[in-house]
């Protein structure tokens, strides 16, 4: 293990390796600027703090004095412990023989197998799936871990980022446990005392086992949830020096090694959500003796998942505040001070919120993302697997089992064309040979098209083997057009967030022209850009929801009564289309972290220019990657939030004995839970942005304390104290997360329980259960929206900011500069922790709306 | 008629008046600050452009300087007419020999009392009580006009003022009528082609018939909305410059002349919206024959007014977007360029826009507020009486004209209860004696607790009068309390409203604190205070919207099966409550702008500091009241749109010979049009607030221009040119109000046409209707959020500025105030371009979708 101990010899040695770096140059204006190595940055005006003789008398004295800076220099993060943390059940299973727990692990595997076995063969097929897919995750895991750390300055703030995003990961999780325990067991208890149908307690789902399956499921989503959060911060913090190093012999190997490290966490995650759902689904249906006679049907299964949705739902609703909160509180706060007051370029060493701001890029983008793709794919497939299953019953279809297990089928290849694309992004022979760079995001995006490829290829295959019934010979084929319109969505989804955030488009010109009359048209022209950007996703949206719709109702499945009822479930293989390329999408998300963190290290560790030139150029690439994802997260969510309401109709008509086909809002009641819904996304994001606002400003002053109390801090003389920023920025983040996550999970229930009330004393039935759907519906409309919005906006102002810094507009250090930081600052809670927050946020809503539904009736 | 030709005499003896005034101090520090007169603007930091010798010099110069200068000004404004426009009618009806005209007023007035008797002695009442308010508003405005206009000087500044704002109105007029032809056109075509319903047909009311009604309706509408804003506007330009020299007398009677003049125009316009419904009333009464045998049921008759509600709103709307682009494109082009770069203070005579600025809040607030207040209780009277008219015919009341004709009684009443508060703001007995000075919040607040007392007793007294029925002898009093919870309800949202923009309450007051770290905390923490201050309003709302149902509910009022009908009736007389002190909250409203305007002439003709101090604290109070009177606005908003959306529901079951009650959000394509409505809210919105951004843009860099080509201007040495500033705003706005305004009328038509084809082509009847309600539902809810957070984000920014500029955090010219005025400059697009417009739009939207309910079908 690693110290943080300064160690003298390596000290020297990093010194001797720093040739040309860190080198004060004197200002050629003869003015009050002082110039850092990287010309990009020198053109910052330094305010008052520093004074030109200063910098005169560094520019000969630099190399020793900062030689003893780093000898002297106070052991960093003394509260914070330097070695790994390695969470309690892994050092069990490390303390256990080799050869017992291979055992172990063969002996699980059997029984996983036999239950598959049991069930179906199509469970089979995605059990095999899912483990080989976790054999090749484990061999990236070994290939990246495989790959040099780079010299102990690198490794030394490497470690500090690991030190602070284990730390904050086991605090957050500590207490969202806590809540899902607490939460797990009002579950049960709703469930002792809800009301059963008569149906379900002559097969024997009476209602001590429905609430035992329900909470079993919960925690099992929330465990899975956690868990991929967990892998996506642990691949990331290991990742990112290994990048920064790379780095320093070749562009595409550094490329190479963050794609494969997020290709890594992403088929963990996916991988992880679909092996779930199969190993629930195949334990319920054989404890429960489904299918045998006078048991329950196989097609009412899939509503016993549902509590699996939710805990993976609940638990990456907090990651992702909290996570979200944490790396924009940071940002912001780095970036005020930092940025605009002291003229110092991003993840300066000098500044003392700049470990605070890397950990963040870990808790925030990696883990948070994580859980969200992880209950984003549950919430769908459950989902799909619901109203498959109801239209087989409604169809009478001899075999259901091919339309319930679509879904599994859909992700289990998603991993292999995945897998494929990531291990398309190669090194080039001879990684010691520097060839002139490639377009990283043209790399990307081949190895996107071939996955894409392969996607609507296996899409297709998969619709004619599980979805071909004799009574419609041709529905196979109205599905697999359903998924086409899926992937175009998809792929038209990205191509508009490009537009909208991409500088080479006309919007964000606009943008960064508007900070050129100042700050406040800046502000202006950006909220009315984000607000503009919705237009076009919704018609989008539109035209897929009613294309997919009309392709299923068309397809020739008919009920009884002969009238079509495949409608829904296009819509359903439409969103399956839509995530068919996830882990891929992914794998490009979960780069752009990384690289953001490796391009930190190379800066705070004072690389050589050329250096940071390729881990800039990554991080731009990944700032791209990250924006699209966004747009492609909030498609699948209008998508599968329209499913999971189908599904909570559904669910209320099975636990109600009637029919409940309709929510009609020109009945004051539920067009006030409309009007309720829409408010709760309105305050939960106020909620989340203003908490971002607050721990920034805690931030700031903190680095301006540190600022004022060390002046020698900005002639890199004295260590900024890191570790204060990072604990200021956890505490605040785990306390802030607690209220708008709160109001999202109370508000639905305490709204249903009301007007269920209201409905019984007026003589209204359903009343509860209409209102919250009215909710539901109008939350997700408002959500989309809202999350379009703040998604939107935030990228365009970051982006605007970086053109003007190409040297649009008088580049950086103008007047333009400084209004589309502001922007750019306004942006980051928009774009990192509101918007996304409020993807996961329309899912959780209809996942509890499902779980809750016996508290409205 | 005054010229702006220079006169020396006048300047001369204006020179002499302003004692004290003018005088550029020595800056104390030593820096090279300029100081202001007003101690209170002095601690601005003047950039670059004046050094301190220049500063010395001008302290001994300066009287003469600032003579000379006077002397030697251009004449302002060359391209406009110095004449004050009249309307081509107006001088028309001036030629006329004045007994011809009282002749011909007195058989107008005999027709129309004619037509009423005909009708029902409650059209009489009201008719009489119009007339009497007219005659009242003839005596304030003679009052108003009989005062004096003050020096030279400040006619000067009013004159120019006057002409910016009648040639604006005229331009913009022109092309909205241009417009409203246009569409009348198109509405007849559209009800030439219509199917008519056979009982519609054998009544007499054929297809011709209905179309040249509706027709006539709208283009009366959109007259009456038109004079309405130009009566607002009439007075406004008329009051400002008595209330500047009223100032220099006593605060109480500037205030009173603000008062009364907000109160002319106030009753004019209630007036007009009243007696313009009655007389379409009687008129179609008469003129259809209804009531008589074989004829249209009077229960019918209230469906043939939509015309007038949907021209009303059309002309606001368009009234409202052109005018609040204007003033806010004037106002934060103005402030970017003199306050934060040049560091001169509000309203300062050498920043070029600034009499585009006071002309944008004659035409901005005044026109636009009047147009929309007068298309609020329009489309509110009409959608009460059609649910009045409605509910009668269920119930089979033996005279329904009272529950179809109480609205026009309430604001008849209104008229009275506000004229009596308005006469309540009285001058002390000797106007010549400086009284000390009185809080005039708390003088109106008296008058309108006055107001709201006699408001319930008038509704109370209404309600038993109109609303009493044998068949239910005490709904009246439950009508009474749904009014009671109607006023309730409109108190509450103006507490709300301050509790979130004033800065004596914690919001605002950590809104300010956030400036304090910079420009992105600033506008982060508003944006998220903006979204929270949704939350309280729509449970308002909420509470209201249910409980005035279910007092309707059970009200006693059964239909012929005995299921109770008078819920949406209840929640009708709630809105009405709600609006039956309108005409004195317009007053408040109105009062507003004319202060402002007030205080700029005083600025502008640098009156001494003690006049300045009583303008400035009526327009602080102005501040007040019209962030209040918003507050006000959505919430009756909010509630007319429920009830204009039943309208539509009882209007498109008419049309189609079916019952429609339904609008079932399950539906896909329903769905999708609730999607699409609310995506309209957020382009309207963007569209807005870019439109005001990019003109605010044009006027920054002319301002910039002007102080670089004429470096004169800051020492007052040369005159700014204003009339270009004027012109560029004025032809901006009138090109950008079509974008969004267009957008806001075709949308819901091609919605519901697109969908009613797609309806026929699938065989899912009345889907286009079901989906433009689903659009219009969605639209609702979402512009009230929308506005909301637009509103009063706008408001706290501008507080949180105003609370720092009491001293707070550092003061004038702090890195806080700074950051407080780019939150102020955001927000003032937000709430005084985007919010506002967002009101008349959700009204529109429900009157556009009655009146085009045959497109639909």
């Amino acid at each position: 293990m690693r110290t943080l101990v300064s160690d003298a010899r390596g000290a020297v040695s990093l010194a001797s390796e720093r040739e040309g770096a860190f080198k004060i140059q004197r200002p050629s204006s003869g003015g009050d600027l002082l110039q850092g190595s990287s010309g990009d940055y020198g053109s910052f005006p330094v305010a008052r703090r520093v004074n030109s003789s200063h910098a005169v008398m560094m520019d000969d004295s630099m190399e020793e004095g900062n030689l003893a800076a780093y000898q002297d220099r106070p052991r960093t993060f003394p509260t914070m412990r330097s070695k790994t943390y390695t969470p309690l059940i892994f050092r069990i299973f490390m303390g256990i023989n080799v050869r017992v727990l291979f055992v172990l692990l063969l002996f699980c595997f059997g029984a996983v197998f036999y239950v598959g076995a049991s069930t179906s063969p199509i469970i089979l097929f995605v059990f095999a799936i899912c483990i080989i897919s976790f054999l090749f995750s484990i061999y990236l895991a070994k290939w990246v871990l495989m790959k040099d750390e780079g010299p102990p300055e690198m490794v030394q703030i490497s470690d500090a980022i690991r030190d602070g995003a284990e730390g904050f990961l086991r605090t957050q999780y500590g207490t969202i446990s806590k809540m899902a325990c607490i939460l797990a067991v009002a579950i049960l208890c709703i469930y002792f005392f809800r009301s059963t149908t008569p149906q379900q307690e002559t097969s024997g789902l009476g209602r001590s086992t429905s609430a035992y399956v329900t909470v079993a499921a919960f925690l099992l989503g929330a465990l899975c949830s956690g868990v991929a959060g967990y892998v996506g911060m642990w691949v990331s913090v290991r990742a990112n020096v290994r990048v920064s190093s790379a780095a320093r012999r070749s562009a595409r190997e550094a490329l190479q090694i963050a794609v494969r490290a997020g290709g890594l966490s992403s088929i963990v995650v996916v991988g992880m959500a679909v092996i779930g759902v199969a190993i629930l689904y195949a334990t319920f249906y054989v404890c429960l003796g489904v299918d045998s006679p006078g048991s329950m049907k196989v097609t009412e299964l899939p509503l016993l998942l549902v509590g699996y949705g939710f805990g993976a739902s609940f638990v990456a609703l907090f990651a992702q505040l909290g996570g979200g909160i944490y790396t924009k509180a940071a940002d912001v706060g780095a970036d005020l001070v930092g940025k605009v007051e002291q003229g110092i370029p991003e993840d300066d060493p000098r500044n003392p919120a700049v470990i605070a701001d890397l950990v963040g890029d870990n808790v925030g983008d990696c883990a948070a993302r994580g859980a969200d793709l992880f209950e984003s794919i549950a919430a769908e497939v459950i989902s799909a697997m619901i109203l498959g299953g109801t239209m087989a019953k409604r169809c009478k279809i001899e075999d259901p089992s091919g339309f319930i297990l679509f879904p599994l089928v859909v992700h289990s290849f998603d991993l292999v064309v995945s897998s494929v694309g990531i291990l398309s992004i190669r090194s080039t022979r001879d990684a010691s040979v520097k060839t002139p760079m490639e377009d990283p995001m043209a790399i990307l995006q081949k190895g996107y098209s071939l996955t894409i490829v392969l996607a609507v290829i296996t899409f297709a295959a998969s619709t004619r083997w599980l979805l071909y019934t004799e009574q419609a010979p041709s529905a196979w084929l109205n599905f697999a057009l359903c998924g086409l319109v899926g992937i175009i969505t998809a792929y038209v989804f990205v191509w508009i967030t490009k537009y909208y955030t991409d500088y080479k488009h006309e919007p964000v010109r606009m943008l960064a022209l508007s900070s050129s009359t100042g700050h406040g048209t800046n502000i202006i022209a950006g909220v009315s850009l984000g607000l503009e950007s919705t237009a076009l996703p919704v018609l989008v949206i539109s035209v897929s929801i009613i294309s997919a719709f009309w392709l299923g109702h068309t397809s020739g499945l008919v009920d009884e009564s002969g009238a079509p009822t495949g409608g829904l479930f296009g819509t359903a293989v439409a969103t399956m289309g839509m995530l068919s390329t996830a882990a891929y999408v992914l794998t490009m998300d979960m780069f752009g972290p990384i690289a953001d963190n490796a391009g930190g290290i190379v800066e705070m560790s004072q690389q050589p220019e050329s250096v940071r030139e390729i881990t800039d150029v990554l991080d731009a690439v990944g700032n791209t990657t990250k924006a699209t994802t966004k747009g492609f997260a909030i498609g699948s969510a209008a998508l599968a939030s329209f499913l999971l309401f189908s599904a909570y109709m559904d669910e209320v008509a099975s636990f109600a004995h009637t029919p409940f086909k309709q929510v009609d809002i020109a009945i004051p009641e539920v067009f006030v839970g409309g009007l309720l819904g829409s408010m709760l996304i309105f305050l939960f994001s106020a909620w989340a942005c203003s908490a971002v606002g607050r721990t920034a400003q805690e931030v700031v002053n903190e680095v301006r304390r540190q600022f004022i109390e060390r002046p020698g801090i900005m002639d890199y003389q004295e260590k900024p104290d890191y570790a204060r920023c990072v604990a200021i920025v956890a505490s605040a983040s785990l306390r802030e997360m607690i209220k708008p996550g709160a109001l999202a999970i109370i508000s639905p229930i305490v709204v249903g329980f009301l007007f269920r009330l209201l409905g019984q004393y007026t003589g209204h039935p359903l009343l509860g259960a209409k209102v919250v759907a009215a909710m539901l519906m109008f939350a997700t409309v408002s959500g989309i929206l809202m999350a379009l919005f703040l998604n939107t906006a935030g990228g365009a102002w970051d982006n605007a900011k970086k053109f003007i810094e190409t040297g649009a507009l008088g580049g950086k250090g103008s007047d333009a500069h400084k209004a589309a930081i502001t922007g750019d600052t306004v942006g980051d809670p928009f774009k990192d922790t509101a918007g996304p927050s409020i993807h996961v946020l329309i899912k959780m809503l209809a996942t509890i709306t499902l779980v809750m539904a016996p508290v409205f009736l």
